[in-house]
């Protein structure tokens, strides 16, 4: 029965030794066949890995969200011969939230053994750092772009978290963070408490800090363009 | 500034080498004070890692849901002297559904820099295999034990994932994992998709399942007492 990888890269500018198992490292080096988001980042981070990798005997099938759904099985092809293949993201985690996920669920209706393997992801470490609520949770993606659509939901996830205690998480495009978080002090309660997490696996970059939005207003950071990712929990 | 880093321990039968970064066991072998589940299984996860520790000068505080919460500024008295700590917890990584966030919550309003490293989650690794929406989700933690509630609780996730598309994750005691299931094959849709996954990073053990309730039904797994996780989601 031939098995799907779900191997995470690093991210930010964190070496593979710093957030992966060497197990990850031994599984990437006996693949030939990668379903990828990026096929230029894929042979970078394998070449990262394994400087000594053969990488012209890896075949490489590039899925984004510009492929058509339709095109989606003829991915899995080489499974369909009896060959193990894996799939990686551009970054983190695969299949969490990159379209990684459709050749995942195909996998399963075609009943393949589905292998996910341990990486970093801001989502998990920024929410075990937070201190916030880990028994319950929710990743909402990215909020609205349009002004009122986004107000609307941060209110909404800040009466959500009230009324079931779930710690929320959501991301913004980086370029956005800093009108993000002035919305974010503009609405939220003062004693609702906001996580920013900066460049999650930085060794240098990394800042996880969880405040009131009260003492956040007082001292607002200036995000720039790293990678943030917001949770907020109401106590 | 002194540290407190969040050190993900092993899961199921899986060895660090297979499930932790070669970089969490080097700066497991550095820190002398450990915030720990049970000082027990502690001890054993250390020796594991590095054969070699000196594990006489490492001093253990244990932290379990025992501990009134009055006594917990006590468990950070090392920082306060300047001195990195770690949290680990029993299993998987610490301070997501453990007491480990209330010293964490601690170390936050002390504005102590806090650092979670990358390790094992069956959260995280079944919503990869899944092959579910990881665009949206969110963990529930344990369902009610008393089944009107639970048969409501069910209802209410089944309704929420339709409602929102956010996949439904949560969890159950092992011993109640396969009255759960029949309670989830009775009561949800023939449609809605159901993910089980079964002893998450064991090497022999780990199957990660995604089936139509209408699939499951005609051949329930048993489950046993394993740990097992259940994701669902309605299209």
């Amino acid at each position: 029965m031939p098995t799907l990888y779900l191997l995470p890269v690093t991210m930010s500018d964190a070496s593979p030794r710093h957030v992966l198992p060497a197990y990850n490292l031994e599984v990437a080096s006996r693949l030939r066949h990668f379903i990828v988001e990026n096929v230029r980042t894929a042979r970078r981070f394998l070449k990262r890995c394994d400087p000594g990798c053969d990488i012209d005997s890896i075949t490489f099938y590039e899925l984004n969200n510009h492929i058509p759904a339709d095109a989606i099985p003829s991915y899995l092809a080489p499974m369909e011969r009896g060959e193990d293949m894996g799939v990686m993201s551009e970054a983190g985690c695969p299949a969490v939230a990159d379209p990684g996920a459709q050749v995942v669920g195909l996998a399963q209706r075609k009943g393949y053994k589905v292998v996910p393997l341990v990486g970093p992801s801001s989502i998990l470490l920024s929410l075990m750092a937070s201190g916030f609520n880990g028994q319950g949770f929710a990743f909402n993606g990215y909020l609205p772009i349009e002004t009122a659509d986004r107000d609307k939901a941060i209110r909404n996830l800040e009466a959500t978290s009230r009324r079931t205690g779930l710690t929320q998480i959501f991301i913004e495009t980086p370029y956005r963070n800093d009108r993000l978080l002035e919305r974010l002090l503009h609405i939220l309660q003062p004693s609702t408490m906001l996580c920013i997490g900066r460049d999650i696996t930085s060794p240098e970059g990394e800042r996880i800090e969880s405040r009131p939005v009260s003492v956040w207003r007082k001292n607002p950071p200036e995000l720039g363009k790293v990678p943030v990712i917001f949770l907020i929990h109401c106590y």
